[in-house]
């Protein structure tokens, strides 16, 4: 198999000097060599740049290293540098979720992963969910803030992760970008307000390749940024992405791909068709619970246990800790754990009449006590309140009433699923087991179930190191249908049924009425 | 035969409005519909763009023109406008030559020119001759005078042709630019110094299409802006566009275009080969001899006789007069004239010996009278001295050398040439039967010399109405072979022996022979 080309990639040139038998222009001539190597007819050149990549042809006696950005129809030449600088190639995928921003720094001269961070977005202050921005970015001024917010961040994880590999940013030469279609307007500035407004008509869903220049992001200035197409308003780049990585495409075997986030996107099919939907799931199930709440990091509690019998509660951290939060996959464990130890009623209400030493007030309500204040990172109480159970509750029935509801709207039963995938920031950490005990996820044979953690951010990195994921990407985009998802009153009588533990329907979870 | 599609076209619209039921984005939704015109797969928005765009969709209640360029690999949507606008298509053809700029306004939509003006280039200023005007160019701020100097011009012929046929000049959504190589460095504010030192490399030939923005032309600012590629650097854009015109490459018979400027380009060829060379000649056969030298324009003196025998002399003059200056064609007609009426003898020295009222000295030096300052339009006598007439003849000289040895480079004789092309700003006025009596031209049946005129302006032009001239300019400039004038001892005897009139060898000028 040939190898994968990366979007943007370099050519090492030993051109022949000039001379009155080739009197080939200085550019030509570099063009004519890079022509060579195949697929690059119709390379570009910027005009701004040909004084000073002319100058390094002649000072470096026309041994140079030219970088061109495949992304385009047509190729791009980006730099010219002296001598061999082959090695230095790197690109960054990007994640924008509505609550993080999560990337990879990849080699892709070597093609190896080099570095990974995760930062909260920082448009978190103007707004939690996706539709208070909207309303921020009615106003010009709010706009510009929410887009530069975002510029920055990126732009501080870019000068991070290059300064903790000892790296120029100038070497970047490309940046994937998937995000939701409100994330994406934001970031580029596009006013998004349709989004939220019958009948939620997006400015743009599939973008061109754009240059870091005019976007203000501090990588190489004529890096290439490829940006994942959206296919609604509530159907993102992101989802593209996490299908892309999933393979889903490639099988016929009915799957589904679910990307739990802020938003729950959901997306069935196989390798002939592809339906997707999207509703609001809220960030509890990302680990954006106010109180304890937080990203799948060091010092999160990612895994909970409660003796049935004693109610002794034992938990595993994400790192050697001490402990900081809870993350989604933390959360979702704890409700199991805690209805399965009848600490949680069906109806999601504390039971409070088992005794429990870890009962506990907070703002004079029922709260459950999971860490002390002398074993946190901050000195603060981890407690898990009823407002923090019942927003968990309705993210959950959220989720799982746009499941049933997409697998319904084309005829098939939850059970006809062959393979399930899950993705989503806490993709990698989740237990299906206990994500079933909730009615979170249906109850499924399990080897179903397939993590994938965060597929966007994977999707993302997989397109900088192979560009022909390219075509895939607007293939997949161009076969999905969206299905609007229409709050009726068949759809909020499906989700009230789902608020319940597991569900008002138990026959639907007979593998968590056995457990009782 | 399906009518040549321009450069840049506008396309009427009618998109459906947004539903629930049709949720595709805005720009989507615009690219879909154009789409359904046929190669417009990979249609690039400008992100800039958008917001504006999406605004005009929305006010006009989806009915608007779209504008798109189709000049690059990808074609781009440039402007969309409400409504139907596509009566508004307009393009401006120049060329770019060292001593004049001349245009030409073309109305897109319905393929017909509309205005057309000639200028003198302002870098005249600097100096006549590209060599000079290189030198000039080495200091950076030389460099900048120059280009903005080139700009400014266009943007006033812009301005002027736009008022005077009162149109918008944002309705100009194309310039095609043919020029030499110095002269489209200059224009593009790249060094050119290179192109005067051995081995002669410019920086580059063959350029990709620009916005009108990036270059400072006000025409619209995402107007597509085509150059011509050049093939060495002193063989310019402005022979392939002639090249084009002629359509020499669409033949058999051996064929030879000599574009009559500043600079000599010739080439010789037919459908198989091209091989071109060029050479200085001087600004004298484009009417810029100093004294009394003009462009053909209203005024000039564009026909010369003198009867042999009363040496009586008459003229006649493009326009109503009255008598502004001559132009290069009548220069060749009054040496051809005065030769043939013995005031020339054949060294091309005034025969002071033979009596006529005209003799004049200017200077303290001899000079023949044309017209005297009464009749003139600015006062001032009208007269042709010897250091004009010495200039002439090395330009006469020049050109005919470098028209033999391109000839005899490839193993052919003048006589075989079928079809004889004269380009250049005075081709259309240019009498051969006089042209050939100086030596300028060789002595051919006259059937075979065909005059174009401006073939590069309209080469120019015709690029601006049919897009496919785009892959005939790449075939052009691709298949011609630059052969470098070696200006060695044999170059020079040639030259010398070329001084005559019409030459020191009368046997390669039979016809003239028999006229004395």
């Amino acid at each position: 198999m040939i190898d994968p080309t990366p979007l943007v990639k370099k050519f090492l040139l030993h051109l022949p000097p000039p001379s009155l038998r080739d009197n080939t222009a200085e550019i030509d001539r570099l063009k004519k060599q890079l022509m060579g190597f195949g697929g690059l007819e119709h390379l570009t050149v910027p005009l701004a740049e040909i004084p000073r990549w002319v100058s390094i042809l002649r000072k470096t006696d026309y041994r140079v290293t030219a970088t061109v950005s495949l992304a385009a129809y047509a190729p791009q030449l980006i730099e010219v540098e002296p001598g061999d600088a082959r090695a230095n190639l790197f690109g960054l995928a990007v994640d924008l979720g509505t609550t993080r921003i999560a990337f990879q720094l990849w080699d892709l001269h070597q093609g190896v992963l080099i570095g990974e961070i995760d930062r909260p977005n920082p448009q978190v202050c103007f707004g939690p969910d996706i539709l208070t921005r909207i309303q921020v970015a009615e106003n010009p001024e709010g706009l510009r803030e929410l887009r530069d917010g975002v510029v920055e961040e990126i732009n501080r994880a870019l000068a991070f992760l290059s300064g903790e590999h000892s790296l120029s940013s100038q070497d970047i030469y490309a940046l994937t970008l998937a995000g939701n279609t409100t994330m994406v307007h934001l970031f580029l500035g596009l006013d998004p307000s349709t989004i939220r407004r019958e009948p939620y008509i997006p400015l743009i869903n599939s973008l061109d390749p754009l240059s870091a220049r005019e976007l203000g992001l501090n990588l190489h200035p004529l890096g290439t940024v490829v940006i994942f197409p959206n296919v609604g308003s509530y159907l993102g780049g992101d989802l593209i992405s996490g299908i892309g990585f999933s393979r889903l495409r490639d099988q016929e075997a009915l799957s589904l791909l679910v990307d739990v986030g802020t938003n729950a996107e959901v997306v069935l099919g196989n390798s002939q068709w592809l339906v997707g939907c999207a509703g609001a799931a809220g960030p509890a199930l990302e680990g954006g619970v106010a109180r304890m709440g937080m990203a799948a990091g060091n010092g999160a509690i990612e895994q909970v246990r409660i003796d049935p019998k004693t109610k002794q509660l034992t938990y595993k951290l994400i790192g050697p800790g001490p402990p900081a939060g809870i993350c989604g996959s933390g959360l979702i464990d704890l409700v199991a754990e805690m209805f399965l130890a009848d600490l949680i009623d069906i109806q999601g209400k504390f039971n409070l009449n088992i005794p429990s030493e870890r009962w506990t007030r907070v703002e004079d309500r029922p709260a459950y006590l999971l860490v002390t204040a002398e074993e946190t990172l901050n000195g603060r109480l981890l407690v898990f309140s009823q407002v923090d159970l019942d927003i968990l509750l309705r993210s959950k029935a959220a989720m799982y009433t746009i499941l049933t509801t997409l697998v319904q709207s084309v005829g098939f039963g939850l059970s006809d699923i062959e393979r399930f995938y899950i993705a989503g920031a806490f993709g990698n950490h989740i237990d299906p087991e206990r994500a079933i005990t909730i009615g979170l996820l249906p109850d499924l044979p399990r080897e179903r179930f397939i993590p994938l953690g965060n597929a966007s951010l994977k999707g993302a990195a997989e397109l900088l190191l192979d560009r022909r994921r390219l075509d895939e990407m607007k293939t997949i985009a161009r076969t999905i249908t969206y299905l609007e998802m229409n709050v009726n009153q068949d759809f909020m009588n499906r989700f009230s049924a789902a608020r319940f533990i597991p569900h008002t329907d138990p026959t639907l979870f007979p593998s968590v009425q056995r457990k009782r």
